[in-house]
């Protein structure tokens, strides 16, 4: 992973305060919460640089989630805000990858990265629509990955 | 809720060692989590005493949850096994009620109601069918409620 | 539980949009998740009409959960926004009681309430100081409860 | 990620049906439960053929997850059985890697791997005592990696 952050390309950025709910007993958040908080970025940025992910559900369509990395930097705390900035890496006939940064004030909290495969309700592999991907290819940063 | 454990009913008991992603920063299980070990019990009671909760799923028939009660007695931690005991208060038209009680070695830790509806996947409520309903009487305490 | 709403107390409502990752196989937010959109909006109720709870961390004092009662109305899908609104019911020495309602723009999804005992990290009851007392009770409804 | 499994090293194996509660709308297991079983199978593995993560705990040292990634094959669903193997691929002065394979009876689900610090309460590294280190490595798979 990349663990600097795109400076040429569309990105979406999430707030989330954190539930004492969602800490552990070491204190800090349980790291198993950062792939959802990754969820939860990534439907910002489908919203503002694509289209809201429940069109797609309502036409039978899923992102399954296929890989996921984290490599975790810092601990969090309850009550710390954390932002969640979400950019995409790639897209393919099928498939896409999404980079996240997460950060509080106190500094670089976790990078991470996940991969999906567009499937329908019965887990078949379905292409991205053409229009589809053509858009997402647009938002895709221009450093000559 | 009646603190007392059912004298002559089917019960069943489900153990549970508790995850370190179950605690939180006061070091023991948040009291969300026991609401989830209340839904291991009644698959487990299902399973034993009635039939397994896959086949309503299969027949697009749900017990929705209605109403949650729970009484926190005692707090657990990381790695302590809790038993989930569970057995069925009563059983209505498209409803029914259960009951559970929570333990470890140390002591009782909670006690428990869960009331439930048969829906379909619409959400509309349908009737438990005859032949199950007098089934899930017959595991009803007989203890005069 | 009342299930009118709360006329002439102070309230606070945090509005929580439902991430994939709280729904369940139902297609809805699985039921043990309003428990914990209750801890969020029980949280902003301290900080906008109390004093913020990471206060009482810091001095070894934590409202430990000692009961949860949830009256389910209507379910919840995957990015519908809930808003939680919540009111201090009663207060007494070392305990208190919150009472929550849960709506979206269909309508009301659930009511609830909590109960919570102040405890220090040892989990030894510890009665709320009289200061903070008093300013709670000046919170509480006052119809006559 | 190997996705072969080891041949010649102390693994250990967690079974894990699943509850409802961790499943998602799509009607599979929520990606993000996985990362949640990896904690099962590794907490399993110290048991078995290291010693007790709580007693790690009680001398105020945590295995601080420093990086996960998983690879997901196949979905799971509801009541299905998931096994969780786990096996440790590497251990220095501070920290190590404990890989993971995931099966149902249907086939492979995942490969996983998390790395982990080990840290006091803190949150300062501190170095794995050189006894614990030692018993570690013979636990290592011997294939030459």
């Amino acid at each position: 992973m990349n663990e600097t952050s795109p400076s040429s390309t569309a990105t979406s950025t999430v707030l989330h305060r954190v539930p004492f709910y969602e800490t552990d007993a070491m204190g800090v958040v349980h790291h198993s919460n950062y792939v959802r908080y990754l969820e939860l970025a990534r439907i910002r940025w489908m919203d503002e640089h694509h289209r809201p992910y429940r069109e797609y559900i309502a036409e039978d369509r899923h992102f399954a989630t296929t890989r996921v990395e984290v490599d975790y930097k810092r601990v969090t705390r309850f009550d710390e805000e954390i932002s969640i900035r979400c950019w995409l890496e790639w897209v393919r006939g099928a498939s896409l990858r999404l980079a996240y940064r997460l950060d509080t004030s106190e500094g670089m909290v976790a990078i991470a990265a996940t991969e999906h495969a567009l499937v329908d309700s019965n887990g078949r592999v379905r292409r991205i629509p053409a229009a589809d991907r053509e858009q997402l290819k647009s938002g895709v940063e221009k450093r000559g990955r």
